[in-house]
């Protein structure tokens, strides 16, 4: 469950004094938020409280974060010019307050339950850059894929050096498992995602799962799944589209899957919630299952609900198992 | 090609007096930038210039856009007790203009072309009308399909018949085929959508193909194909995310696909552009094939590349039937 604090009323309580980004590079606050699912709702993995687009900002990217557009690039990166003047920074020295924070929750929690870290891919993080921000279609982006391929590479070549050393920072700094958010992954077909997002996701990555368990999330990926399960890591995420056991029989039996209830579902009465969960369990038993959401949790659902998704989650999961 | 004229100059000279909702409420103007895109580019057909949120503004929503953030419905339907200011209009007087349009092109294209209605589906409509505008994640929308999907499903079904009585007024005016739109469809997973969307899409065309060809266009519903494929349609246009080939397998060779170039491949230089479109007609052998984007074209296309690929369609798509 990504970020997994922001609807708790003790997540909204610090947000109210802090902005978004000094939240993620105060290590104590970012810290505590970090705990407070683990703390309030029983979570089995704590998942660092940081951003995917920290990275580009480190890289020399000018990123705000806008009240209701959220995260804006300006000026945005559309070609091997303005690419220029990303550079390669020292992550200890930029992003060393991400290092902090592990390390700060890896002593709160005391071995309770594991911290997972996780960056953007390469081609996602570029999506945000490229862009300028969020967007629907991400023409810019897409377009440079189209009109020069090779110089969009370099730029993700640039993202994905500056994230494999962000990673490795995060597995010195105490993370125990990390995880890589391709939010956009699946814009592109198959063919695409192989020649343009695929090299630079692989090099970002590489040796990485020797160090820890690596989860690979993406979304509306399902046509990828060819692809998605040749890849060197250890746990596939996948969204609430196709259910767990078609995704099973596409992927075969020795990769885990992770998800993959819909976030929405968690707006249906308790009762309801926990026979949606069981449904889950039920169709991730054909191998290894990571109970989960299919997407990142709303930020309107309220913290009883979250908290029958976890308890069935335990019970069902613990049946499932046995 | 979907409102194909959007990205041309001579559309953008008379958008620039005009504003979109008067100008789909205009019948000499609406019909003028519907034949614009035949007249220079060629297209085969000529899609009416209309929205598919005219329906619930006609139904009583309160409809505007607003630059920039698009389309809102102020205030949104979010319970059955907002509903019930939803009626069923008589769409001669509250539709009149799109049919006036409609008759208006048939008499300036006098044959040369067909002209081809359309409609959103009842969950792609409600989509809007119950978010209050667009959304990333529909949470209000999927929400109440959670809570209240009794609810819900009775909106669903007001859209229908209005949007039915629409559709069969297009047909009355002289639209020769008609699509039906499903861009949200794709959120739901096959066993929500049979549930809640397809009842009130099934209600909306619901003996339509018996007058005219009827073409349904999902997004993002590739993991619906297996429901899709049993749709009583002439027509499944899809995206650009899986090969026409692979389209096939799946839905066997007895209805028409439509598609489905990556729009941002018309970004790229028209030699390359004219190379996709063969792949594409290639990749469509397998049955009838109508060539076209798998989405609406972006409005930075340049005008020759759009061009382009009209050109390379009907080049390659008479040597493919050849």
């Amino acid at each position: 469950m990504r970020q997994a604090g922001r609807y708790l009323p003790e997540y909204r309580a610090i947000r109210a004094g802090t902005d978004f980004l000094t939240l993620c590079k105060t290590p104590a606050l970012a810290a505590e938020v970090t705990v407070q699912p683990v703390d309030i709702l029983g979570v089995d993995a704590a998942i660092v409280f940081a951003d995917i687009l920290l990275v580009p900002e480190a890289m020399g990217s000018n990123l705000r974060f806008v009240k209701g557009d959220g995260p804006v690039f300006d000026p945005p990166i559309r070609s091997t010019t303005d690419a220029a003047s990303l550079i390669r920074p020292d992550v200890e020295r930029s992003l060393g307050y991400v290092f902090e924070t592990i390390a700060e929750v890896r002593r709160v929690l005391d071995g309770r339950v594991p911290v997972i870290g996780f960056a953007g891919t390469p081609w996602t993080v570029a999506a945000y850059v490229v862009e300028g921000g969020t967007s629907k279609h991400y023409p810019s982006l897409l377009g440079w894929s189209h009109s020069d391929p090779a110089g969009l590479a370099g730029v993700l070549e640039k993202i994905a050096d500056t994230s494999r050393d962000y990673l490795l920072g995060q597995i010195d700094a105490g993370a125990q498992a990390l995880q890589v958010f391709d939010t956009w992954g699946g814009l592109l077909d198959a063919e695409r995602f192989r020649a343009i997002a695929l090299p630079a996701l692989l090099r970002m990555i590489d040796g990485l799962r020797d160090k820890v368990p690596l989860i690979y999330y993406g979304q509306g990926t399902n046509h990828l799944l060819p692809i998605l399960r040749e890849l060197p890591i250890d746990v596939l995420s996948v969204d609430w589209r196709v259910p767990l056991d078609q995704v099973r029989q596409a992927v075969g039996p020795d990769i885990a899957l992770q998800g993959n209830l819909d976030p929405t579902a968690l707006l249906a009465p308790p009762a309801q919630i926990d026979r949606a969960v069981a449904k889950v369990v039920e169709a991730g038993r054909g191998g290894a299952h990571v109970v989960n959401l299919g997407h990142g949790i709303l930020p309107m659902t309220p913290v009883e609900h979250a908290r029958a998704f976890i308890d069935g989650a335990k019970r069902h999961g613990v049946q499932a198992s046995a």
